[in-house]
């Protein structure tokens, strides 16, 4: 395909887009590949297009070497299957929600587990039928709080989701198994640099599940990693609890006045002066953070937390270990209800032995601790008094939380839980999400198969996605630099950006040519025959990211043209009989 | 490709859907090429899906052939350009509208003509840039009242919409005609009988509009031809009015009793006993009908509508010259303001000369006539008394209308506007429509280029629609027997059907060798491989309707397989040897 630029319909903008914060979003405006129509919510141009259907066609591929069947479901959903599934309620503010005429309510669908499940109640009956894999590429809403980045967070995006159907657990391993290896070469033929991580499973719910995350600085998403291969989504990291402590080797409960002491760095200070037989650090001491959770049908609880105070609350973790639930901050007006806390002082027990935080305690609090705080630690923390702090508060002796909760932000350099050895962070793009959902959608929908002994059983489901318009960001992500864009070669609109320079009609025409050739030779060939400056058309052509670029200028007369290579830079003279060659010899 | 018929996402039904009204509805849903999801919205199985991507493809190529660039909007759109344009007003109830979680006013496009005029004007400024034509294969939305008959009448459909954008009039005659040449190719290589006819311009606002109709019986549209050419939606059908006559050669008004004549042959039984120095028929007759009409704005007004006592109104007619207004019954109590109107007696005229019908009478009420009751033409109507008629009823004498409004029903007979012959009446499936836009959205949005002299000037645009879901039904309404689908070629999920019956392994394996011997061919096969009995295959391979069809049997044993082609029914006996270079054959 040969495609005149002066007729393309795109213009490249001299300036970044007020709203870019990351690189893929600045390039991709810039260079005329995507716009704005609503906050993340984006049109695609013809060269954006493109992108977006050479990664449909690498997706659809994969899918179908793996015996995937593509269908299509409607994006406008009823309300019942989610009303069944109790996703209607769940998914909260992030579900796009409307009335049709009737009032009907209905939703544009997030994700399709129950539409999938339902299709094949309809159609399937027996063990015979599966295993079974169905998909579809297909636009998605969800109304994130926040969307950002141009198409990493969008609103209205386009995914890959893929469902499997099988009659017991060691057919969904094959599946998860056989989506897993798909997915590997999905993203290598996009040629981004990922990591498979375990993953929390999130509003899907399920057990099993991995991350395929592109490595990016801009990520949303962070990973640890380990040099004994553990590999984790930071929200999925669970840390192995140390064994429980024998409770009466600990020491008494004692009172220390800490006065002013508004930090935890204050306290030590202060024990440290005031109790020196031993050294205090941070993490000898008991942090209570408290929250307010609202729950999907909307009512509040108050949750305490509490966890070794060297580390802070990570709110991510938080929030992906209390999904569906939201948690806000305690507010004033909520500790205005609970006299017993008194800020900056707060602890489980009080001197007198009374039990503050906790479902049976005083406040009935719900408590929840870090897995560190295990029997028989015991602690410095709160008196529930101003000023005063307590030692030596044990754990199953003097306070009992009603269960763990790990979210405690995870450090550069903290052992693996499977002690495979200090863990690194890092950021990456979630690209892919793989889940074994095992019974849960099945059961809710009523999809059950008779099994080879005429006993009917409940299907047991895995579900599968891949960002495919995120993807086009964050293979623009990883390969833009600081002139533009730069696709690999399988990926560009186009393979070659041929440019002719000056006024000379006869280089028009041998651009022209060229751009013939190499379109009859199976290339797709960018010809940039606009009247502008060579500067113009240098800087437009870096922008736009095209891998191959060839120049047609005032060379010709000497019978060469310039052969440049976006990525490296590197430009050579190339006699204009072999620069069709010379081009295709690259494309291979 | 070689697809197994066992492991294919697939099951037919004994039973027709309890919804289905029409064949292409039926046999869809019973070949397992679509499920309905909600009403009016419809999942794509494997089979349908793979029909709607050919569509999908013919589409492409066309629009591509023209120089068209294919880009990619939303569907989830925001509120303002809707608002700029009055079309999220105009819509009314057939826009799905909805709020995010910030509550801004957000819309699922039914069309695109807003956000298109507002890409261009970001991108575009000069006459250089021009013309140019875009469009998109996307997912559209509209609430219909009563969404019917499958994918013909959805609410979730999927459209190729372009526009075209030039400087000047000569340019959108260009554009407009580029893209009816591509419409006709397009519809060709569906395979569908189809004819171009004259169209109103409804919702889209412009002015030259043609539809292209697939001639089918179950159409949802009314058009019409003669023998010389002319060829109109009916709603589209504009009578040229006969000439004024004088007023004064028109006889004086006349009180006739009429007791008890409830309709009009009751009326013109009476006039040709009472008055029988003429023959009077019904087409003498004034009949005045009122209506509620309901601006999109929600306000309402009476409406009185003056026409031949012969003729109805022909509601679609009426609907399609009010929109985006919406007519209504006029109910007794609408009735009940208006003391002046009988009911069965209405008339523009008391015998008094009290005008009763017309913005400056009594009532107020507007009154739109007929085009054939011009000036002169003198009419029986009522009296606006009980059991009293008039006659002699002058237009331009006795009453005034406020306007014409052509909205009588259109006769097979009827004499075409252009004077070409009498009018012939058929029925056809909507699918495409071509508007010339002209000005209306350039301008409500402010979309200027400078021209050659370096004067602003307002583009001139054209809007173009094809609908490719609808044309999957549209060709199985046109192609489907009493058996089922039955596909042309280029449009069949699979061009074979190979069916092994029997229970010899040696058939199943030969089957197999067959398959693969096509598939190799580059053709698409389906092989039903069931343990299944050989009536259950053939009536499965009729309803799902793959062209041509290969039984593999009891003859094998003689060197011989069957090849039956669908739609004649005729099978013959073919060596085994010969079968491939047979099938080829009769795919060529």
């Amino acid at each position: 395909m040969l495609t005149s630029l002066s007729s393309l319909f795109v213009r490249t903008l001299r300036d970044d887009p007020a709203d870019a914060e990351v690189p893929s979003h600045r390039w991709l405006v810039r260079a005329g590949y995507i716009r704005r129509a609503a906050p993340g919510i984006y049109s695609w141009l013809p060269l954006g297009l493109k992108v977006l259907q050479k990664v449909e066609t690498i997706v659809r591929e994969e899918m179908d070497a793996i015996g995937a069947q593509e269908v299509r479901f409607p994006a406008l959903l009823p309300r019942e299957p989610y009303e069944e599934t109790g996703r209607w309620t769940e998914y909260g503010e992030t579900l796009f929600r409307l009335q049709d005429r009737k009032g009907a309510d209905m939703l544009l669908g997030p994700t399709h587990e129950e539409m999938f499940t339902l299709m094949v109640k309809d159609l399937y009956s027996s063990y015979k039928d599966l295993p079974l894999s169905l998909y579809q590429i297909q636009t998605k809403y969800r109304d994130e709080a926040r969307p950002r980045a141009g198409l990493l967070r969008g609103r209205e995006f386009v995914m890959k989701d893929s469902y499997s159907f099988d009659v017991d657990d060691a057919g969904l391993e094959a599946s998860y198994q056989a989506h897993r290896d798909a997915y590997r070469r999905i993203f290598t033929r996009l040629g981004l640099d990922f990591v498979i991580v375990s993953a929390m499973a999130g509003a899907m719910g399920g057990s099993r599940s991995e991350e395929f995350l592109a490595v990016a600085d801009n990520g949303e998403d962070t990973f640890v990693r380990s040099p004994g291969g553990y590999a984790a989504n930071v929200e999925a990291v669970r840390f192995a609890p140390p064994p429980a402590l024998p409770v009466e080797d600990a020491p008494a409960m004692e009172l220390v006045d800490t006065p002013d002491a508004g930090t935890i760095a204050a306290v030590v200070d202060i024990l440290n002066r005031d109790l020196p037989a031993r050294t205090w650090t941070g993490a000898d001491t008991l942090k209570n953070v408290l929250f307010k959770v609202t729950d999907p049908d909307g009512s509040t609880r108050p949750l305490a937390v509490g966890l070794p105070g060297d580390r802070e609350v990570d709110l991510k973790r938080l929030a992906a270990a209390l999904e569906p639930a939201v948690a806000d901050v305690f507010g004033p007006e909520d500790f205005a209800k609970y006299p017993q806390l008194v800020v900056g002082f707060i602890s489980p027990v009080s001197l007198d032995g009374t039990r503050v935080l906790g479902k049976e305690s005083a406040t009935k609090i719900e408590y929840l601790v870090d897995p560190r705080v295990v029997t028989g630690t015991h602690w410095a923390t709160g008196a529930n008094e101003k000023d005063r702090h307590l030692v030596g508060v044990t754990a199953g002796r003097d306070f009992d939380a009603d269960g763990v909760l790990d979210v405690a932000e995870v450090r550069e350099g903290d052992p693996a839980p499977d002690g495979s050895g200090p863990l690194s962070l890092a950021r990456g793009i979630e690209m892919g999400h793989i889940f074994q959902l095992g019974r849960k959608y099945a059961e809710a929908l009523g999809l059950k198969v008779l099994d080879s002994n005429g006993k009917l059983v409940t299907v047991t489901m895995g579900s599968y996605g891949v960002g495919v318009s995120r993807a086009v960001a964050a293979i623009a992500e990883e390969t833009s630099d600081d002139k533009g864009l730069c696709w690999p070669l399988p990926l560009a609109p186009y393979q070659v950006q041929l440019v002719a320079t000056g006024k000379d009609s006869a280089v028009f025409e041998e651009a022209a040519r060229i751009g013939q050739e190499l379109s009859a030779s199976g290339l797709d060939v960018l010809l940039d025959d606009r009247k502008a400056s060579p500067g113009v058309k240098f800087a437009d052509a870096e922008i736009m990211g095209m891998p191959l670029i060839v120049v047609v200028g005032r060379g010709l007369a000497n019978g060469v043209v310039e052969f440049r290579d976006r990525r490296s830079g590197d430009r050579r003279e190339v006699a204009v009989g072999d620069i069709v060659s010379e081009v295709l010899a690259a494309t291979r």
